[in-house]
C-alpha cells in the first residue's frame, strides 16, 4: 500500500437562480455524476448575470479536488 | 449597425443585515434605479461589520457591468 | 484621551453544515466568547469539504478586526 | 494655477470580432465620444466569447485614465 | 427607512510635488467638489514621475467610497 | 428541464509564430476538435520563446469554458 | 544553543489623524507595550476614513514580526 | 506539418511523508501513468497536514503541462 | 455536541541553516510547544538571508491552522 | 561541464504606435542589441497612452530571460 | 528617428530613518548617480525594521523606469 | 557616513537536477561570481521541466538583494 495519495483539481462553474450556495451544490452534484472520491472544493470566483435589473443566475467558479483512483 | 458593443463597469458596495446574497441583490436594485442595460456582476470583496458580537451588516463589493447606450 | 485607535486582525476559519453565511456567523460567535470589541470581518477564502458527493461543511476563512483594549 | 492634476479612472470593456488591439481601440473611441482629456489606458483582463468553435468577439477590459477638467 | 445603505467606489489619481499623503489629500479635495457623502478611501497604487533625477510628483491611486444619496 | 447549467474550464496553451491573437485562435481550434459547446475563454498568461533574438512563438495560456453536455 | 530562530507575525491596524507614517509608528508603539523582540513590519494595506471631505484618520495595516522568546 | 503545438495544463496535488520535492516527484509519477508528453510543471501551492505536532504529509499543488497528441 | 468546528490561523516564520523543509519542521515544532490541535500549514513565503555568498538560513513563512479548544 | 544553467530576467517596456505584438518585438530587438542568449519573455503589463482620443503608443512590459554566459 | 522608445525597469530598495517618502527620494538619488533618463517609479513594497520598539528605518522597494539610451 | 543604505534586487532562475534547494544555492553561487554584498533572496516562482516522465531540472526563480557599493 502506498504511503501517499494523489489528487486532481478540476475547475467548474455552477449556477443557480436562487443562491450562491445552491450554485456550489449544483456544481458538485453535476460533477459527482461522473467522478468519484470528491473530497473538497475551493471558491475561485463568484459572479452572476443580471436579467431585468435583478440576479438571473448566481454563478460560482469552484476548484473541486478528488483522489485519483488507485493512488 | 455596429458589429460590437462597449460596456462599463462600476464598483458598488451593497449591504444587508440578513445575508451575503441579499447584499448583492440590494446593490443591483439600487443601481438599477438609475442605470439601464445591467448585464452582469462580479464579486470583488465580501466583508461586514460586527455589532454586539454578531454580524450587523453583510457588505459585498461588486463590479456591475452594463452596455453603454447606443454602442 | 488618545486621538487614535489601534486594531488587531486575527484569522479564523468558521464552518457550518448549512450555509456559507452561517460559517461566518459561527466563526464570529466563537471568537466573541474570548475577545471583546469585535468591529469588522473580511472574507479571505471560501471552501468546503465534500462527503458522499455533497457539501459536508462550508468553511469560510475570515480576518476579524477588533480594537485593542485601552487604545 | 495649481501645481498638481487629478485624474479619474473608468473601467470599460471593448470588443471586436477582429482582434484584441481593435477591442482596445473600440473602447477608447466609444469613451472619447463623451469624455475629454483621455491620457492612458491599462489592460485589466483579456477574454472573449466563442461561437461555433471560433472567436466570436475579443473582449478587453481596460482602465482608462483622464484628467479631471479644471484640475 | 431602509435597513441598509449602498456605496459607490470611484478610482482617482491624486498628485503632489511634496508628499504621498498630500497626493491623497489632493485627490479627496478634488472629488469633494462634486461628490457628497465621501466616507473612506483605499490606496490602490503609489507611484510618481521623476524630473531631473528627483521626484517630480507623487501620484497615488485611490478608491474613494461614498454613500449613494437616498440609499 | 433544469433551471441551470454547469460549465467546465480547461487550461490550454496555444502558440503561433505570427501573433498573440493567432495563438488564441489556434488553442480554441485544437480544443474544438474534441470538445463541444465551447462558450468563452479567458487569457491567463501571455509569453513566448525567443529564437535568434526575435519572437519564435507567441504562447498564450487560456482558460476555455464549455457547457457540460446534458446540464 | 539552537542554530535557528522562530518568528511570529501579527496583523495590526494603526491610525493617525496626521500622516501614514505616524499610523505606522502608532501601531508599533501600541504593540510594543505588550510584545518584546519586535524586529520588522510590512505594510499590507493603506486606507483611511473621510470626515467632512477630508482625511479623518490614516489607517495602515501592518504585519509586525517578532522573535518568539526562547527560540 | 503544423508550425505550432498546443499544450494542456492539469492541476494535481502530490503528497509525501518525506519532503516537498518528493511530493512533486510523486505527482508527476502518478500522472505519467496515464498521460504522455509531459513537458513542465509549475508549483501553485505548498502546504501539508500536521499529525501529532509534526508534518504528516507535504502536499504540493502543481500545474503539469503536456503537449496534446497530434498537435 | 456542536455540528461544526472553528479553527485559528497563526503566521510563523521558521528558519534552518540546512533546508526549506527543515525550516517548516522547525516552525511547527516551536509552535507545538505552546499550542495544541495543530492540523495543517500553508506556505506563504519562502526566502532566506545570504552570508558570504551562500545561504545562511532558509526562512519559510507559514500559516498554521489549529482547532480552537472546545469548538 | 556543469549539469545546470542559470538565467537572468530583466524587465523592459517596449512600445509601438501600431500594435501590442509589435511593442513586444520592439522590446526584444532593443535588448538583443546588447544581450545574448535571449530565451523567453513573459508579459507583465499591457497599457498605452492616448493622444487625441486614440491610441498613441501601445506599451507592453515584459520580463525577458536569458542564459548567463558561461553558466 | 525611431517612432518608439524602449524603457528598462530596475528594482531598488531605498531606506530612511525619517519617513517613507524620504526612502523613495533616497533610492532615486542613489540610482541617479549612475543611470540617466530616469522617468518614473512604482512602489512595490513598503516595510521597515524595528529597533528598540520604534521604526529604525523605513524601507521602500521601488521599480524605477528609465529610457534606454539611444532608443 | 550616510544614515541609510540602498539595495538592488535582481531576478535570477537557478536550476538543479537534484532538488529545489540546490537550485536556490546554484543561483546564488552563480550571481556571487560577479556581484558582492549579497544579503537576501526571495522565491518568486518554483517550476521545472519534465524529461521521460520525471523531473529533469528543478527551476526556482529568485529575487536576490544586494547592497549597492558605497551606499
Amino acid at each position: 500500500m502506498s504511503d501517499h495519495h494523489t489528487y486532481k483539481l478540476i475547475e467548474i462553474v455552477g449556477s443557480s437562480p436562487n443562491s450562491s450556495d445552491e450554485a456550489i451544490r449544483n456544481a458538485i452534484a453535476e460533477v459527482g455524476k461522473s467522478v468519484k472520491n470528491l473530497e473538497w472544493y475551493e471558491v475561485v470566483e463568484s459572479r452572476g448575470h443580471i436579467v431585468n435589473g435583478a440576479v438571473g443566475h448566481f454563478q460560482v467558479t469552484l476548484k473541486i479536488g478528488f483522489r485519483i483512483e488507485g493512488s
